[in-house]
């Protein structure tokens, strides 16, 4: 029984299976950690085709805009179904569907070396129609590459 | 001999074929389709690995974000070039290696629907230190998909 | 009668009454141009108050991102208020203090330099929920000075 | 004699006076609480002309961001002091005169309700050329109003 700001089991197992099965983040090879209605991780190993500007040996922006906004979208949506919990568990589902980012901004902080990248996001705002969430990529020894705020459309 | 806001035919070449060689820029099949000091085109055919959030067939936020930084990048490279013909072209391409994005900001209008995504960058700024760099992106019936605006550290 | 996308007469100067009533607009001195569903402009005279950033005689970055926000939010609201010409005037109205900005993004091109400012709005996206605006600002010699883009909630 | 990361008094009170002296951050009534290397504080007190958008007694969404704006940009200005706390003092002050906002983020969280507005800004990344800041505003409850990003050059 779903209960204050916990996620129940079954929701966040639902929510993960389907962020990887989104073919986009299987290319990347996009991992979640944790999903809870105050925090989402996720991480990505390093792997040469994702390498990119300039530099070899470094993380493509590319990359790490798109893996700062998925961290987000889940956030969003995850703290979406925490306001809608009295809701029976298909019906918010269905929402996983309708959720969008309007829009998204990425601060590159420094370059992105490492082995493996780790995305946090936690709620800024949430509502009904928008939430904002921000969003920050350290690397394995803990560096702060960059750090990123979405604006996401939920439901 | 470059003159004016030309870029001889060796200089365009070779950014060109810099950009292609980016690992990442190859995984999502980023092809360059022209380059002047005032306007960089790319484009993208849809793949499927390219899918992203939540609705099928729908391009991922994250190919947009992507695609929409490596032009505004190459966008604002050239434009350092151009601000540089006195330089000799080795000295010039050397700046390639230390361009970098300092922050990005994607709006996402409408659903990336469409066989091919074709990205525009122009600059809205151009200096010695940082460059500002406005972009696009249609699909292939010219729906305005996404816009963006880039801050890019140049040299 | 209102019909297609033009505003009708007493639309326009309630919504044009309703802004410049505003207390802090009137501190600016912002004055309202035009209104229509497919542009909104605003002015402001220089004056020696909103003198700003680190030199004489150039107007504060955050005069710059005021005009640019409430032009940006008369375009929404009247962008929403085209979207719903079925409504009586007077609901219509009532979205007025509703409507709200979500997130802004200013990028300060050139120094704000000049006797009148002038600030244009246009939308990139509409939509029931949330609208997306560009916005401009020229100096009296048509300098590009600033743009930005807003993202408001709008009902 | 400065040393580590701290601040001499004399040049805390020069920069002091220079934001203090510009005629729109005395039209808003801000003013300075502290400066170091880490952190920059400053407030607002509200008065009736700040009101805003669309809902009597709120703060405009323009003096948020100008306080956000004003904020960062102090914290731009002592960080890059704090870098070259090795210049002569009136050297340092004459950077003064260069810095400049490149681009910044609002996201307006909730409603500006209060008697007093307190801006916070922290360095996310600082360098010769680029400097990025975060920014936060909070009211008299410790309610978060708004967060802010901002891209400054710095000399």
């Amino acid at each position: 029984m779903p209960h204050g700001h916990h996620l129940d089991d079954e929701l966040q197992q639902a929510a993960a299976s389907f962020f990887e099965r989104i073919p986009f983040n299987q290319l990347l090879g996009i991992e979640i950690d944790s999903m809870s209605a105050q925090q989402v991780v996720m991480h990505l190993p390093m792997k040469p085709e994702l390498i990119g500007n300039f530099v070899h040996g470094i993380l493509h922006g590319g990359v790490i805009s798109s893996l700062l906004d998925v961290c987000g979208g889940a956030m969003a949506l995850i703290g979406a179904f925490a306001n809608h919990q009295h809701l029976p568990a298909a019906e918010r589902m269905s929402k996983l569907s309708k959720l969008g980012t309007i829009d998204l901004r990425i601060d590159y902080l420094r370059p992105g070396r490492g082995q493996r990248f780790i995305a946090t996001a936690t709620p800024l705002r949430t509502g009904n129609k928008v939430t904002v969430i921000r969003m920050e990529l350290h690397n394995d020894e803990d560096v702060l590459v960059a750090v990123g705020t979405g604006t996401y459309l939920c439901g």
